[in-house]
């Protein structure tokens, strides 16, 4: 299921990737980020989707810029950054933003 | 390759979506909404991928308010989501938000 559409405003924050050859400890390393931002306070969800060999989609919704901050900037996932930058990551693109309007459907 | 980081403000709009088993007609559609959208004036482009099984995420690029509101209410694409809804998705929701902040990187 979706993460569903909360009461506007809130934050996405849209995480757009290739990955390389070399994925040694990503898998870990992806599960404890997905872990460690449950601690931080305003932290809403996240979304994942992956094509096989292509392009994969992380979304992760905070309630406020605050909560963004204090996500991008914790040791443990700007150490995960790095190594992602160094090792994992062909290419990334991350698109902040501030949700204006959401509706959600779902089959009755 | 994931689209590229564009200069704040512009906006996204976070698609993601959960299929039924009748996707009849689904592919065609999908792909002419995919020629149809980069006809509105102020489109960026689009991200998908697609989790086999499971989530898709759908995020489409647009330059300001205005470009998405020529997309959404386009008569094709109107009918295109009427159908959505009555066969082809599961659930979805839709997060429509305006970017302040985006960067990104391309290994060397």
């Amino acid at each position: 299921m979706p993460i569903e559409a909360y009461e506007p405003p809130y934050y996405v924050a849209v995480f757009t990737t290739v990955r390389t050859q070399e994925q040694s400890g990503y898998c870990e390393t992806n599960a404890r980020m997905e872990e460690l931002v449950k601690d931080i306070p305003g932290y809403l969800g996240m979304d994942h989707a992956q094509t096989p060999g292509g392009l994969g989609i992380t979304v992760g919704y905070f309630r406020d810029a605050e909560a963004l901050t204090e996500w991008r900037t914790n040791a443990e996932h700007r150490a995960a950054q790095e190594r992602g930058r160094a090792e994992w990551y062909q290419s990334y693109t991350l698109h902040v933003a501030k949700v204006e309007r959401s509706h959600g459907f779902l089959r009755g």
